[in-house]
């Protein structure tokens, strides 16, 4: 449930606070919607360019129900997160990146996206607007959500005539609920992309269709599903919602992004770090069976970070990995959350300070 | 374009037919969206049952930025046609059949749909209220689109706590320009669907990831795009939107409804009424090899109905096959028309007289 927005719930905050932080109970913040002052919409009609876009308030839409995205699912997302830091900056985490990944969706999915300009910049303006949903240091981020939607009107199946640009956001604490390591099950029934489909991209149509997956799954207590590769069955590829990494010996393995699974900006940063400090990374399949030798397994994405994965099971095996302080898991998700807070001196070039 | 709907440009209209009839230039029906006066909406939020639904005026509708549709896909269409006959009735086809298929996609992407009673009353209803613009006989037919879509918010992915049953109608004509047969290209790089995905139900997530090789396959003077199976890219699926079919001898033969394509309802009538006329149905993978050596091809759907293929492209290859009035598609394509029309009595109660 969203934490609760009336002045009354709220006794944690003196007047000081109120000016500076919306009222919101930062302490039990998690991965839900609360809405925020403002969002940011700018329109493209079939033979004009993007219009420049503007801060409005945050409410409902109105759309056409022939809309391209009603119909035909003509849609791509993108995620990324603004920071507050001990000393009071506010920053995003490679808002560039999302923006680059925007244009390969827009041209997968035949549209056309606001250029990586205009997209920073807008996220910028969004973030901004919404200052006072911007948690205090280390109580969460705000997520921001970018939307490149099909909105003209169109009956046959085709590129619609109109897209609309929009970004909204929402304070946000952990993805997961539990503290410990995700239980994943390898989901042998389902899959989730296939070559020359949309795998590779943050389309809309990538989602819907995992989500009675993820229902069965989080039914059976847990947290989140594996899925495997549409044309063999036999290597790991993505989680519902983000990337997988194992490691054995010295070495990183991840699947590689060659367009059934989407190429994530942590997931990139993580591979980064690891190889700082000293280990191998392969982009390659790994099959179930490298999976379940495993010594350690973990996750990445934009809405958990890091987490590091406690089991998976498949079939009827149950495997465990190594959590805990000593975990490269851990190691790995400190070095990132340290940038991405301010904590740490970034000398990656990753964090955009919005707030000077 | 859509036909112009002022008055000035409606020279054909007399007096007496603008009571009975919107003000359309039927001769130049097109499939494209011609709005009309009323659509019909009911809603369903968790924990309930869907609301009864009404007749509202045709419009834009109000969503939530964060609705499930937008950010991740989960939404069906439907696709049915309303006939106005000779003796001035107004007739669907097989309704019952629409009613079920949105059944069986609201399982797969976890979303509760309206009773196959209300749907089917639901589709009455809007065609009632917008009588007028059921085109005259012969002239085209009302196509009617019935929507769920989930318009909750949601902001991890899992099902929207919200969703809408929509149905907005549009006058149209054939689908295809072309009067001459289709001129198919057979995609090698794009995929449209994968064993464990949601290539058998009508998702709009299968829609958008399309449109690319239909554009790339449009430039090129093809009409439409033949795809492969995504697990060993040798047996034939689907067209972009609609199914399809080969003769060779006496045999018919039609690739089987086992999760990677859509069960269309005009393929199952057109499989039907070839068995009555002594033809051997099959039901089975056909690999490329044998489209190529097919003496006639077709394709059916209910926005084209059925369609002969002219010629097909695969690589450098080109096959020409048998069309023209000599042909089983010819035949069969009579035969379904004749009773969709009520040309021919209908023995096999799938035509629904809704105006007594």
């Amino acid at each position: 449930m969203a934490p609760s927005a009336h002045p009354s719930s709220s006794p944690l905050l003196t007047s000081k606070e109120e000016e500076k932080y919306a009222d919101v109970k930062w302490d039990e913040l998690e991965f839900a919607l609360v809405p925020t002052d403002y969002m940011y919409v700018a329109k493209y009609k079939q033979g004009e360019s993007f219009s420049e876009g503007e801060i409005v308030p945050y409410g409902d839409i109105s759309i056409s129900p022939c809309a391209g995205i009603l119909n035909y699912g003509q849609g791509l997302f993108e995620g990324l997160k603004a920071y507050r830091t001990e000393d009071g900056r506010i920053t995003l985490f490679r808002p560039d990146e999302n923006a680059l990944r925007m244009q390969t969706g827009a041209d997968r999915l035949c549209m056309t996206p606001p250029s990586p300009d205009q997209f920073v910049e807008a996220v910028k303006q969004t973030v901004l607007a919404n200052n006072k949903w911007v948690p205090p240091p280390g109580k969460g981020a705000l997520y921001i959500r970018p939307l490149l939607i099909g909105t003209g009107a169109i009956l046959g199946v085709a590129s619609a005539p109109e897209y609309t640009f929009l970004i909204y956001t929402s304070p946000v604490g952990n993805y997961h609920k539990a503290s410990s390591g995700l239980n994943l099950k390898v989901d042998d029934k389902h899959r989730r992309a296939h070559s020359g489909g949309t795998g590779g991209v943050k389309s809309c149509t990538n989602y819907s269709p995992v989500v009675k997956s993820l229902i069965e799954a989080k039914s059976s207590v847990f947290s989140d599903v594996l899925f495997l590769d549409a044309a063999t069955g036999k290597n790991i590829e993505e989680i519902s919602t983000c990337n997988i990494f194992i490691l054995k010996g010295n070495i990183v393995s991840t699947p590689p992004t060659s367009g059934t699974i989407l190429p994530g900006i942590t997931r990139k940063s993580i591979s980064e770090l690891a190889r700082d400090i000293g280990y191998q990374i392969q982009e390659r399949n790994v099959s179930v069976d490298e999976l379940l030798e495993a010594e350690e397994v973990f996750c990445t994405g934009t809405a958990m970070v890091l987490k590091a994965v406690e089991t998976v099971t498949f079939h009827d095996k149950k495997i465990k990995y190594k959590t805990g302080e000593e975990a490269l898991s851990t190691k790995l998700h400190l070095m990132l959350t340290n940038i991405q807070t301010g904590v740490v001196e970034d000398h990656k070039g990753w964090m955009v300070d919005i707030s000077s």
